[in-house]
């Protein structure tokens, strides 16, 4: 039996990862890799730093040469291999700037990806834009090509599409696999900065976990989102009464809190919605929050979605 | 005209600063002084720092030592002078615990207070306790102190006193000059860690003021404040499509959603509210934001509310 050959390569490359995928002429993953070489790491710190990326093909050129260092193996040695990347690879701070498709729209295809000239001839660049939304202003990259994962399984979704995070990015779809309009929270963010840099943190554990002040937390988060600053006050206040050491009910009351906000905001108009997906590693802790409020999802495997999405792409 | 002789020294001593002011027997103030030697800075950090402060009389109490630095000029030599302290320096981590009053009550009196043995036999220290609510949560330490000052020169006062800041207190009182609930908001630590701290540092200029994106922010965080934490990524999204660089607008609309967020929860039950009074250095920006909505507000100064409500609790 002989080693199948890379047909094309596959590259999620967000803010702090990326992840490659190498493709036989089935589409069948043939090798995986990953790195912590994320745009962040390659890209010059906004808004003011004078380091500018090095953007001409060149073999320095700090985005090609980490591609390299994941993928070079994989290259047959006398023929150009395309590479289809998503993510913030494509933002301004990126590779090179794939601009944002507007909704509506359906997950962007190969033929509005832009093409990047590189300086080894094996390599066939390509980076798909994010979908952007005017009105409230949104934006993503990568997420996208998640849901297009999910839709080329499931042609006929309609429904919400959860992918929690740092910024977690709510998707509505409609019918003809269209993304109508997108919301993001910043709920993983709020969450970090609390926990560690506010006055919460003398109230929080290092880490933990504790469901039953998570539900509380995610219940009252929801009913009362409009109290939220107000309800994170609160953490403090109770630790402080009960005369309690920094503790893991607070740390989950802190995270059900922000969780049960972002629901109550992301269901606010959800009249018309018969599925919610949720997509990410943080799917348990989010099944668990619509759970508490009483409302049924499923979930996707993120890696899969990534998959089935940057094969979607390939296929146009 | 002989020298006043100090009869009485009040000191607001907070978590960062400590103010003190020397009164004579008709409690008019005769001299003033002010340091950072706050709480925070004389305490041990919490929560498990093995540092403990020197709690026992000594000429090397870091609070009496930062106290003496600052009203040690103002001592008759041969007698001794009562001092009266509100604020953080009453926590457990200040120079001595005094153990919160519960709503409903009155703002706290001399009698309420705990006395705090010295090494300098011409000091009586005084510290008065703050104000705690069991349900919902909630703690204060020297702001009512200031609304006793307010109560003081308006003993038949009813409505909301709003104290914005780090942490913005909002505290019902009701006939008697009592104080029925108490509500505290983290908008002004949410507006550093996110302005500094956040993604959205990249869209923020430094510094600056955007009257008509500050009024805008008020009104979107009002309207909207269920969806407080989507449309603090939409600042990001915005300054994104528009394609500008880090800008006042983003940095005042931020600072405009918070407060419209606060403002919504904080008015949300006032049906029997008449009145509304802001007291501290952010009233200026807090009545701008009341304007944006069409409540009115008036404004008690902060030093003044401070020092009456200090001449209030002497006089007791």
């Amino acid at each position: 039996m002989s080693i199948p050959l890379t047909a094309w390569i596959g590259v999620d490359w967000g803010t702090s990862h990326m992840r490659a995928w190498a493709f036989d002429n089935d589409n069948h993953v043939i090798a995986q890799a990953a790195s912590p070489r994320g745009m962040a790491s390659l890209a010059p710190a906004e808004p003011d730093d004078p380091r500018k990326p090095e953007r001409n093909p060149s073999p320095t050129n700090p985005f090609e040469q980490a591609l390299m260092s994941l993928v070079s193996g994989w290259l047959p040695p006398t023929q150009t291999t395309p590479v289809v990347t998503c993510g913030m690879v494509g933002a301004r701070q990126g590779w090179q700037e794939a601009p944002y498709v507007k909704t509506p729209c359906t997950p962007p295809i190969l033929n509005q990806s832009i093409g990047v000239v590189s300086a080894d001839s094996r390599l066939s660049v390509h980076i798909l834009p994010g979908v952007a939304q005017d009105s409230p202003p949104e934006v993503m990259r990568g997420e996208e090509t998640q849901i297009g994962g999910l839709l080329a399984k499931e042609p006929d979704f309609t429904g919400l599409v959860c992918l929690p995070g740092t910024h977690s990015k709510w998707v509505r779809i409609q019918p003809g696999g269209t993304i109508t309009s997108l919301a993001t929270y910043m709920t993983g963010e709020l969450f970090r900065l609390l926990h560690h840099h506010s006055l919460l943190r003398f109230s929080t554990s290092k880490d933990g976990e504790n469901a039953e002040a998570f539900a509380q937390g995610v219940h009252d988060g929801y009913s009362d989102s409009p109290d939220l600053t107000r309800l994170l006050f609160g953490i403090r206040a109770q630790q402080l009464l009960d005369d309690n050491p920094p503790n893991v009910a607070s740390l989950s009351r802190l995270s059900g809190l922000l969780v049960g906000a972002e629901l109550a905001s992301g269901l606010r108009s959800r009249t018309d919605t018969k599925q919610i997906v949720i997509i990410g590693k943080l799917a348990p802790l989010y099944r668990q929050a619509f759970q508490e409020i009483g409302v049924a999802t499923r979930e996707v495997d993120s890696r899969t979605a990534t998959c089935d999405g940057l094969i979607r792409v390939w296929r146009t």
